[in-house]
């Protein structure tokens, strides 16, 4: 592959992760988004718009034995994410597809998991990024109801679909989640104590019938404001980051 | 009036309510309504479905000479929300009727501010209550979506709409609200450190165009559980339900 990588240590070096130079690069995101979801050994997961494959892997760190299935628009990113899987001895299979327009074999197929970290810019509302890569990872080509439909749509009776996002589009995101999952559940995730939510993690059950809850909101970082020289990350947050802890929804 | 009424002190005994014996019977939910409504002296409040009027009641003693209106489809209440306007030295006008078909003269009007505290049950998925006027004043004869699109009508250019309900209709609240009011804001209300939340203050504003806003959530009381001998409010609430004090959004 022609991409210039670097590669990054994950959960305290135990993933070695080699994403591109420039572009997209995967930040805290795709851990918080592994620790919160609930899959079990031999349990299948599958994740929409994998990029280089942070999250899965984060994930089979957690809980050795989940069975990992990618799906990545990207070649170069879907490539990475191949080379992430053989580099740290995790099983995945990466589909390089469309989620709008998932092989047909993987249309077959169901899943106890569907995990997606969407794109985060409406670009409707936003400036496109100069980097190709970049713009198809965070701007919203697809729109977020085709991610929430596709996960849905591929989650086995009871199977619960997560997703991180930023705080801004839950409104969407509930909108989409309305009628295709229930037990509906909102972590919120505050950068400080009595901060807003900057990201929240959403969760459905497919066929599930309990109330909607929005759960206390989880702070990340101790102190009022960021102190450039100090490890500030609380240390349930620490304990995701560096030792791949579950993420509890309370 | 026939029915059987009881007086209960607000606002440490500044304000007087009379409610009837029987029936629905406001808690602090109005008062924590109130004190997120950032009226101004002289602007012009709605509340839809105002019960004996607490909530306005509650404003005016926070706000003083905001200009409240009423709209209550029980003449019991409407009664008894004019007799306590009357008592507490308060002006409001009180209008009995259906939400869902204010009367011509009110529909000529528009508010700085509406407010509103909708029925908390939702009797596709609950009981009817025994008593005719709790059932309803906590069923939902009315759609929420038809307290969401009145408020929404009523409110004048940049005026805004705030909501109390529980947190499991958040999505249904926020569904109603997409299209209608921008700038949306959701306040929630843990009875508990660590708890999800139960309430939720729901606001928009008519024509805003800001991000949508998940607030850190306000912590009722303090401790872990409840102490029946012990006063357990959190000083800011206690500032809210004693002392009549405004409820930041932070």
């Amino acid at each position: 592959m022609s991409v210039k990588t670097t590669e990054n240590g994950y959960l305290d070096g135990r993933l070695r992760i080699s994403q591109p130079q420039r572009g997209y690069r995967a930040g805290v995101d795709p851990v918080l988004l592994a620790a919160s979801v609930t899959a079990k050994t031999g349990e299948r997961v599958l994740e929409l718009g994998c990029g280089v494959g942070t999250a899965m892997f984060c994930l089979a760190a957690r809980v050795p034995g989940v069975v990992l299935t990618g799906v990545e628009l990207q070649p170069d990113y879907a490539a990475l994410a191949e080379l992430n899987a053989e580099c740290n001895g995790i099983a995945a299979r990466i589909a390089v597809a469309d989620l709008a327009a998932l092989p047909g074999a993987l249309r077959q197929e169901s899943f106890d998991h569907v995990m997606a970290n969407p794109p985060y810019f409406d670009r409707a509302a936003s400036t496109a990024a100069a980097n190709a890569g970049r713009e198809v990872a965070m701007g919203e080509a697809t729109p977020l109801d085709k991610w929430v439909e596709v996960a849905a749509k591929r989650l086995a009776p009871k199977g619960y679909a997560t997703f991180i996002h930023r705080a801004e589009r839950l409104p969407d995101l509930l909108a989409s989640i309305s009628g295709r999952l229930g037990s509906v559940e909102v972590l919120p995730l505050q950068a400080r104590e009595g901060r807003e939510a900057g990201l929240v993690l959403v969760r459905g059950r497919k066929g599930g019938r309990a109330a909607f809850r929005l759960h206390s909101g989880v702070v990340m970082h101790d102190g009022a404001t960021h102190a450039a020289d100090q490890e500030s990350y609380r240390p349930e947050i620490r304990a995701v980051l560096r030792e791949g802890a579950e993420l509890s929804w309370g």
